[in-house]
């Protein structure tokens, strides 16, 4: 046996409590390693008396599963319930050379009726208030991102100086305005409503100079150009008709430099009130093209200098921003930017004084790479799922990875996190960040609508970068935030993202906390099944012939007489 | 090159904060597979421009070292200096076979140019707040654990009524009381400074009917057998002086069936307004031998109804006592009883609070298995170290452990921590919970001093269970808890003792923060190394031959003529 690859981290993603009584236990071992894993587990203090009239340790034995395989392992779960709260476990371990281990808390051991008696693993109580649930709402959710100058203006009276015009296949400057607002956004909610998509993504709309607004210089101030605070009140009294939910981006990690208490800095040196909100380094605060910053940005961005979140005044400052919202406007969510570069002992604060407003405010991390430090239950409830969706884009728009890897690699960053967790990822083909999902997919209307099919089908919060509906194309950012084309609105293309979305949202509860299972059936023809309430199979051909395939075709592309096209897919219920 | 046993996670034990701009970073791969690991690291926004004019990554690489031996895993690491506070990095593995992969966060690659380009993983920002930082007095200390009933009688009027006669070899039952007291530990101080203790570590002190006092009734008084606050006051104050910590036994996962609380709830049922402060489950809440208990204990011990940790009252009144400790009496530390079983809520809760008291106040959990989930540096400095402890006994005392697997588990069980946690973790050969070191050697002395030295020559801080010193034995609880045997102060045997806790204490420096490389270098000689102000080697002879040693002699045991006795240890200065 590989025992150097066998794997199990308690109190983890790898054990953790799953609802009331319910625990999940995964296990790791090498590809094809191991023909059997087995869950021996039962109360720590629990004991019966054996054949000797010894009470030894009472304990039950479960199959485990492999439920997935990954690059390099295959991952083994099962679920069981424990009555008293308590779990302690061993894995028993088949090789399929014959080899029979027990894997426990102090290592590896021969199986013998003395070794199981010890060194369990422990899962010492099941305690809710560490459990990590996310609000169940999420699972049912198809976000929609809103980059607020691109979207719409529906109000010419708060444009910005020297705004240009509403041309949708103009290629936006790093510095351009085009007058977007929220009047634009209320006016086309019936439009989104038609879409589809229930929750509106909206980046920053705080006062800030830029057009992006990630230069944050009020966090109690809607941007001028964007509207007011009453009319804001009204777009998420209007979302919340429809059913729809917002959520708001949170940058917490950086201010903009024309912020009042950057600028009582430049002005005051170290001798500002405000001083120890940034972390100075250097005399001089002026930045210059050869001399090294002397205080922390974001990145090496000058405009952006870094908040100190261990300043106890800067984290009131921000827990009354993240408050305030919520009291005042009821928004659901926060998306918080830059995440992985503030300290996690801010954002369990901020996850506590959020849940003490609303318990259900769903708090979303912008985290590019692997994320298990935030995603414990006690920060996060997800994050942009990045590695998911360019893992998605490499096998389908750039072929870069093959049918069997793009599985394999699904399978092993769904063992990154707890079930709940991976069920509320925000997966987003494109952003404001990366080049658009169209311009990806070189102009083949096709393979895109493929692909965000399959990215509709997996566990995760799908989500639709604005414009995407309507066709937009554009490359890095600033060519990814050119002027929505609204002229498209209703075209048959937006009727194919519109069926995708329904789909999502008609079997919303099936794909949103059902179990999923991909394989690989035929080379290149991939197979997505999810169970739950009902039974989901979804195909998708990948290679450039056509497949035969019998399936179910309640939402399709390329599927005729039992044969799927190249960049075809059919997905209905079993 | 086994792919499947390399093991990194990124924001924990494997990649840390060590000190200000300073990071350790780990690596495992499968023992032997694995010639050298190289990491590749950087800044992840710092650019420099390739032969081509592209810019680039810009990253240095540093070859880790194969730092330890684990059972199935070569343990590697490396400390690096980050310039920006920010780290992205890579994993260059180069397997015997001549295989070279890049670890990356996404999986593993081929070692290429543009490989090492993309899918770092990430330390995003080095936040001081997040650190795991045990204060820095914990590495000079040595604990000596108080049993308080047992230690000292120094005050005959405060007696429990129908104490038992003060002989150390009596057996005690579960249920008798001896007299012991806090005046017993005033008195005696000055032995205890002249063993060389530098920490008390007290069982339990507060109101509570058992001789144990962990089913507490009033956490805000002294057991009246053992005193009262003035003379604990006394004691704290003394110890001070003397230059020795003062650590409590917080009793916070249950609470005594006397308690005012629980007292209430058996009176008023659910209507009781402490109902909300357990875990109550059926209609009855009346112990019997017969049905299932009705609400959750310790264990399945009706006595000690488990606290609802998750609720705010309760949580106000805990935080209350673990304050009340520090600021009214300036003890040192918390020692948490049953820690593993409250929650992890409440102890980050608990740490915050008592902080903003008294920074340096040392958390030291008691946990018995591995217990990283509450050593992030969030929770605990430490717990006690009983994997460690018993893997020591089953080598030295029992034997079932050979040499290498001493030393290989070792190795694996640091790799569970980071490092300065690891000197702050409680190693105990024995405690109130365990049969007494010499019991456990069979009574052989010189077998019981070699594994005491060898423990206090690990990192990590050493502890002495009242008794030892005296040579005391006993079996398991209630057997370990004799009376103490103050006619063998000043013994030989406890001068011998006194030798090795002095040693510790000369050599605090590097015995509590240099690194340590523990190697056999012939069958059953364990040579340990100590590296840091000083360079300390010590060698152990777990053979039942002598052995020839060349070693300096500072302190040792059966060491004469270059020849090192079975049992014998030799422990100096290089």
């Amino acid at each position: 046996m590989n025992t150097a690859a066998l794997k199990h981290r308690p109190d983890s993603e790898d054990c953790y409590l799953l609802g009331p009584n319910q625990v999940e236990v995964r296990f790791h071992t090498a590809k094809g390693d191991v023909v059997q894993v087995n869950l021996l587990y039962g109360d720590p203090y629990l004991t019966e008396v054996d054949g000797e009239g010894t009470p030894v340790w009472a304990y039950q034995t479960q199959a485990m599963v492999r439920a997935a395989i990954g690059a390099t392992d295959d991952h083994w779960t099962v679920a069981i319930t424990v009555p008293y709260r308590r779990l302690q476990y061993l894995f028993q371990v088949v090789g399929v050379d014959g080899t029979v281990l027990l894997a426990t808390d102090r290592g590896l051991r021969a199986d013998t009726p003395a070794n199981r008696q010890r060194d369990g693993f422990r899962l010492p109580y099941l305690h809710a208030i560490d459990a990590a649930c996310p609000p169940t709402w999420a699972a049912s959710i198809v976000w929609y991102e809103v980059f607020p100058d691109r979207f719409a203006n529906g109000d010419l009276s708060n444009d910005p100086a020297g705004v240009r015009a509403w041309n949708p296949d103009a290629h936006p400057s790093r510095t351009d305005y085009f007058g977007g607002d929220l009047q634009g956004v209320l006016d086309h909610l019936p439009d989104l409503e038609a879409l589809g998509v229930n929750g509106l993504y909206f980046c920053p709309l705080f006062a800030a100079p830029s057009n992006h607004k990630y230069d944050t210089v009020d966090h109690y101030a809607i941007d001028p150009a964007f509207g007011n605070k009453a009319l804001f009140a009204q777009v998420v009294n209007a979302a919340h008709q429809r059913g729809m939910r917002v959520m708001l981006d949170g940058v917490f990690n950086h201010l903009g430099t024309q912020s009042p208490q950057w600028q009582d800095v430049v002005k005051h040196g170290r001798q500002s009130r405000f001083a120890g909100w940034f972390h100075l380094h250097g005399p001089t605060l002026a930045p210059s093209q050869t001399a090294p910053l002397t205080y922390d940005t974001f990145a090496f961005e000058a405009s952006m200098p870094k908040l100190n979140t261990a300043n106890p005044e800067v984290q009131a400052y921000l827990l009354g921003v993240a408050t305030y919202w919520l009291r005042q406007f009821d928004i659901d969510a926060w998306r918080l930017d830059v995440a992985n570069e503030v300290d996690h002992h801010f954002w369990r604060q901020l996850r506590a004084a959020v849940h003490a407003v609303k318990p259900d405010c769903l708090l979303l991390g912008e985290v590019w790479h692997s994320s298990q430090p935030w995603l414990t239950g006690d920060q996060f409830d997800g994050v942009m799922n990045y590695p998911a969706t360019e893992t998605i884009l490499v096998h389908f728009l750039t072929g870069e990875l093959d049918a069997p890897a793009l599985v394999a690699q699904l399978a092993d960053q769904r063992m990154w996190y707890r079930t709940p967790i991976n069920q509320a990822m925000l997966n987003l083909l494109d952003s404001h960040d990366t080049p658009r999902l169209l311009t990806q997919a070189g102009g083949d209307q096709a393979l895109a609508l493929q692909t965000l099919a399959f990215t509709f089908l997996q566990p995760g919060m799908p989500g639709l970068y604005y414009g995407t509906e309507m066709g937009m194309t554009g490359g890095p950012d600033p060519d990814n935030r050119r002027p929505m084309a609204w002229p498209q609105l209703g075209s048959a293309w937006w009727q194919k993202v519109q069926a995708v979305v329904r789909y999502r949202r008609r079997h919303a509860e099936t794909l949103g906390t059902g179990e999923v299972h991909l394989m690989v059936t035929a080379p290149g023809l991939i197979r997505v099944t999810r169970s739950g309430a009902e039974q989901i199979v979804g195909y998708f051909n990948t290679t450039f012939r056509p497949v035969a395939v019998t399936a179910a075709a309640e939402l399709s592309q390329g599927y005729q007489n039992g044969v799927l096209a190249p960049n075809g897919f059919v997905i209905g219920q079993l």
